[in-house]
């Protein structure tokens, strides 16, 4: 029996996905991640306000795929793809492959100032979620001890930069972090105080959302103390600041969602088509010009479907990719000919607080109480193969009755 | 109406129940730690072998206090004490004070060589149970990746030292982890074969347990796959080694759970007795000699006690003294008169691993399985006050049907 060899390069949705669906006998299939866990990104930023534990959205690769017996799982860095010697090249060895799946996801993109990260914080890892946590805690303790007006007005600042989702999550969540959450803990200094900007350079927030949803999301975040700044680009990040549209916000807690781009491994393809943000322009079958061996798939491909479609950046089409590759390495044919990959959208949603979200899904527009009780839902669904879906559920069963936060410890009380 | 004001220098066991007592009108409480959370210690092992996530034994002590108005919390590093001035200097403030509650706690202790903490780990804060969980998982993941067979040995064997309830508590639980917990996530190395040793100086575990129950622990250990050494003095520690008896162990993994002595503040207290281990030699009703409105309570305090009784080193006497001092601030009588502290001794309990452990309690004796639930029960009970309480005994009914963990997730892929 001829056992093919299958190396995917990320854990994230596309990779994990197409890793759970590899499981024919003659298929061996190796996955490699920089981290030793898989990520439910879309509930990071809960971890970064302290709502979530990091162990309820992460769990260990090597535990999701203990009864695969065909799947190694490697925690490594990927240094370089040699795709006409195909091999992998990894920090200290080197892995062939029949097939291989990119799948390496995207990053904090800055828009050609890469200078801007080291005053800001991402949020794309669990490190990123902890550093904001451990930030935003900090200097609600700084505050608390200082007597300088106008250094409390600076720590009590905080910005989140982009009005996608993650923006209007991040800045919901902090909103209700420092007016409720915190509301009681200080003597000195008044949370309720705290300033939260979110600031977006086009003209409304999430963009994506059809008729209302954009204008409501808006006010909401405003009730909720947000100060929301549209057609207000950023023009320089520095120590301590942020220039956008003409105004100086001092703040050293400059939250940055406002891109991404593709991992910087796509630029060593040699003769691969990549597109602005740096994503590997693939085939209608997901695979590379040149090379049906060679898949990507998730943030890191760029690909208008057969439908017309451009496929987001979004866990529903990186799941569905990778799904669709398992099928095609499957089922190879003889003659090599392979369907194309269609996207189907299962639509959009966004939580901005607490009873409050935006769901947009085949036509059907929904806001408030009921999409946000559809957002915890899918969100829970989702989270089904994790055993910490009940432990999440109680979580925000017990933060929704009593209004606290259980995360909302720092780990280290040296400065970062 | 006359107000008191109380420092009180440490939010663990001690400090908080202290600060928790001070509830009348006329005192003031300021409550300083170095954290911002209240650390439920006895289970930090727990946080270190990947059972448990931090947040389960962590809560801010803001979030504690919010609803006792008169307590002001402030996070800030002790960094001396001027006994005759009446205040206690901060790294960014000074603070004056009627009465001062010394609950600083203890750190690890080298017995003199203090060189040998670079080469190991301590357990004593969330930092120090992180390190542990993410060198120990690491060291697994590397395993999966070398070649080098001596190599794999080398990282597969961990050593932890000292022979009381953390180093049991500890060893048991790391050989569950390696035993039973990551039996079938690997495909290249078997973590069966991790050794983990249980290094003592002492001729028996657990010296404060009576009767059979040192045996009784070492024989449990033994079965489920511990290398118990007795009468084995640690000699020497360097990068990647211990050198214990006649033995020399490679190991990158040293836990060091050997001994503690007083926080070093103390040795800047200009005239005040201290013992070996530099704790303060407390007066009868835990003031300080010369001074009788400054106290010191935990660990941090050397008593025998009016029943002549040596307080141990443990979280109930902690508590207790807490509760006497703030008794005695809340009722100083005119006269000065004062009583003293008596210690009540609820007994002892260690775990060893799943369904075993060892309790000790106004002369019975237990072990194993009914032992172990009492062991469950009375550290729930302890964590009545924190809503972890569900959350752990969730984590804890999950993990004992599945034999998983929860909290194996390796924050930071760069190594430490």
């Amino acid at each position: 029996m001829i056992t093919k060899h299958v190396l995917i390069l990320g854990g994230g949705f596309a990779g994990l996905e197409c890793a759970k669906r590899l499981r024919s006998e003659t298929i061996r299939v190796t996955l490699v991640d920089r981290w030793n866990h898989h990520l439910f990104q879309p509930l990071l930023y809960q971890v970064a306000s302290g709502a979530l534990a990091m162990t309820e959205i992460a769990q260990p690769l090597r535990s999701i795929l203990a009864d695969q017996k065909n799947v190694t799982t490697i925690m490594g860095d990927v240094v370089h793809i040699d795709l006409p010697a195909k091999q992998v090249k990894l920090k200290d060895r080197v892995i062939g492959y029949d097939f291989l799946v990119i799948a390496l996801g995207a990053k904090t993109s800055y828009f050609g100032h890469n200078e801007w990260s080291q005053h800001t914080l991402g949020l794309k890892s669990l490190d990123d979620a902890m550093a904001i946590r451990k930030k935003v805690l900090l200097a609600f303790e700084k505050a608390e001890s200082t007597l300088d007006s106008a250094e409390t007005e600076k720590l009590l600042t905080m910005v989140v930069v982009g009005g996608g989702p993650t923006g209007v999550e991040m800045a919901g969540s902090l909103a209700e972090l420092s007016r409720v959450v915190l509301k009681e803990d200080f003597r000195h200094i008044d949370p309720t105080q705290a300033r939260v900007y979110l600031i977006e350079a086009g003209p409304k927030l999430l963009p994506v959302f059809p008729g209302g949803l954009p204008d409501y999301t808006r006010d909401r975040l405003k009730t909720m103390g947000v100060t929301v700044q549209l057609n207000c680009p950023v023009k320089e990040v520095g120590e301590g600041y942020v220039i956008a549209g003409d105004q100086r916000i001092e703040s050293e807690i400059i939250i940055w969602g406002a891109g991404v781009e593709a991992s910087e491994v796509t630029r060593t393809l040699a003769g691969i088509p990549l597109d602005r943000g740096g994503r590997i322009e693939v085939r209608p079958d997901l695979s590379l010009p040149g090379y049906p061996e060679v898949f990507a798939a998730g943030d890191i491909a760029a690909l208008t479907d057969k439908n017309g479609v451009k496929v987001p950046g979004v866990s529903p089409a990186a799941i569905q990719m990778g799904a669709f590759i398992a099928h095609s390495i499957q089922n190879e044919r003889i003659d090599g000919a392979r369907p194309a990959f269609g996207y189907w959208d299962k639509g959009s949603m966004a939580t901005i607080g607490r009873s409050a979200a935006v769901v947009s899904f085949a036509g059907i527009q929904m806001r408030g109480f009921i999409a946000w009780l559809m957002w915890l839902f899918v969100h829970l669904v989702f989270l089904m193969n994790m055993r910490n879906r009940v432990s999440v559920f109680l979580h925000w069963a017990w933060s929704y009755f009593t209004w606290q936060r259980g995360a909302r410890v720092i780990q280290s009380s040296r400065d970062p």
